[in-house]
Formats: C-alpha cells, structure tokens, sequence
C-alpha cells in the first residue's frame, strides 16, 4: 500500500512501528496518530520504557531467565527446591508457569528449541549451561517443559543424549486432551497419546 | 490474566506498550521481547521516532491537517486548486484520497465529527477555521468527504446550517455500492442511496 504523508516525522514514527512484529503500515499509522492526539505523557513513558528495558535486561547467569541482577528471583528464593529443573524455550513459558503457582521447583531457559529449517542448532542455545548444572550434581529431575512439536522433541532427545551418562532423571510434561476442550477437535496425535498416557480414576477426586 | 515478571523493566515496558490501542497485555509481552531480541537498533529507532514525532508535528494553520510547518504541503502547492475543499474527518482520510490521485483540491480536516454520543461538540473540531476560510470568499465549493454514519450526516447538516449565508456550494461524495463489493452484502440504506442515485449508462465507457 503507498502511503502519502503530510508529515516526514508521521512517516518517519510509522516506518519505525511497522518493524514491529504484527504491526502493519496501518496499524503503525493508527498507533502514532493515536499518540499524536494523546495529551498525556504516554509517548515519553513508551520510549523511555523501552530504551530502558533495552538497555538494563540481562539474563540470569543460572537459569538464563530474563532478570535485572545477574541472578533472578526464582534462582535466589529459598522456598524453591534447586533439585527440580523446569527446562522451558522461554520466559513466557516461565510465566506460564509461574501463574499456575502449582511448581516449586527452578528453571531452565534455553532461548529456543533446536530447529534445523530455521537455522537453530545446539550451539545457539543455553544448552552447555545447563549440562554444566547437572554436572554439578545437585539436580535430581529435569521436567521437560517443551512444546510437543517437532522441534521440541528433537531438542528434548538430544537433551537426554547429552546428559545419559549422569544420573539425572528426565521427565516431560502430561501431553493430553486440554481441560475444556472438546475431543472431537483434538488432533489425533494428542488423543492417541492420551489414551496411552490414561492415568487411575480415583472417584472423588 | 496475572503476569508474573522476571524483570521489572520488562514488567514497566509491557505497561507502556499495552497503553496502546489495541494492544494487549499477551501483545505487549510479545513486542517487548521482539525488542529484547532484536539486535539491530530497532529500539532506539522507534523510541526516537515517536519523540521527535511528539516534539515536532504541528497541524496545518490553514487546513488543520497534520504538518512538519505552520502550512502544509497541499496548501503550499500551486498545482492545487484552491477554489474546491474537501471536508473530511481526519489525516487518514486525507491519505485515502490522495492515495487515488484523482483530487486536485484542497482540504479542510476538522478532526473528527459532531457526536453527541461521545460528547464531541462543535467547539471541538476545526469548524470556526472552516467558516473563515469559506467567508473569504475564494471557496466555489465544498465537498463533504465525511463517513455516511449518523455523526457524520449531523456534522454535515451544521455545517450546511453555519455556511447558509454564503454562496458556497455544498456537495457530497457519492454513496453506494462499493467497487468489488457484492451486492448481497451491501446493507440496504446502501442499496437504497445507490438506486435513487443512480447514473445514467454510457456503453463503452
């Protein structure tokens, strides 16, 4: 779509927006104009929040979860059990995680799943720091908390190549038919698999 | 949805961006990590651009149009007829038309319409401009590029009103069937204006 502006700097704020994932030129445009005729002090809050975030976000040297100070929050809690690693592809699964408040354990985040059609192999992942954890010796069960993609098994069975000769136990997350979904629309894959992962029926539970 | 932040730059990052119309607090989280990721200067550059947008754009002191100078490129043009204004609600409109180089007027952009609903009232659009440019008398006609919605037949009928007493001329864009559309689809005031205004057919044009 060709865009004639009035403004070089409406132009110029569009362009900028547009390099957002998901934001379109018209989307880009409705944004600025929408801070154009915001009399708050909403623009300034935005760029600040970003250069900001930006410039202070490092990852936690543990985990390599997102974090302000060199280790998390998660990672410096005492009430969390250190022998349990949650292994996720990134911080939203974490806060994924962490909403349920149903896991005590820690995590780990590799940045991603191995994917060789896009060009992602084990090197680009924070895959030797977690090996170098379970070497430690103080971590009795990684949880597998990978997507059950492609992707994610393959990156969840090249974890388990890499750490089979120490004794750390791996587990995955239940794949299944999601609480309130319909059966008819799972796929069947994920019905198949629940029928084989079938747990006891306990009445009263 | 709670959202339990790892960092606080994130958490006052995903804040601002989800100030945005039409952008969640799950949509917010997503840019901001795109930015967290991002390792060209993609940040800085949208940051900057809406600060220097904010700082900078003015509106147009003959046509109320968003501008980088106290007149705009259209009112400044001498390849423009300045004896026919277009009327519409806002810049974006004023972008639509130029998109179809089929205008060789000029402008009036009153920054929104009369809606009572909404307590948008005359005092608040760029109508008093309007009538000054309309009493100096070098305006044969306007044309009311306004959206055919309830406020905009309102805005249309008080500007008609204040204007009574000069001799300018008074048109509006045609309404109808839209190029492309199906006629089925049409909703049927549409249908309506389109057949009591119907065209006369000229074969081979």
């Amino acid at each position: 779509m060709s865009m004639k502006f009035s403004s070089k700097y409406l132009e110029q704020a569009v362009e900028a927006l547009s390099e957002l994932p998901s934001v379109g030129k018209k989307s880009a445009l409705r944004l600025a104009l929408h801070l154009i005729n915001d009399e708050s002090e909403k623009t300034k809050r935005i760029a600040q929040s970003l250069i900001t975030l930006k410039e202070n976000i490092t990852r936690c040297k543990t985990c390599n979860n997102l974090a302000d100070t060199d280790t998390c929050d998660i990672c410096l809690s005492e009430s969390r059990r250190r022998n349990i690693i949650c292994v996720v592809e990134n911080v939203r699964d974490v806060m994924a995680i962490e909403d349920t408040q149903q896991y005590s354990g820690i995590y780990h985040v590799l940045g991603g799943v191995i994917s060789p059609l896009e060009g992602i192999g084990p090197e680009d992942l924070s895959i030797q720091l977690l090996k170098d954890r379970v070497e430690q010796g103080q971590v009795d069960e990684l949880i597998m908390g990978l997507s059950p993609t492609i992707d994610g098994e393959t990156t969840i069975y090249y974890l388990s190549k890499i750490l089979s000769d120490t004794d750390v136990k791996i587990s995955l997350i239940a794949r299944g038919v999601a609480f309130g979904g319909e059966l008819e629309y799972a796929d069947e894959l994920t019905i198949a698999r629940s029928i084989q992962s079938r747990i006891p029926y306990l009445a009263g539970q």
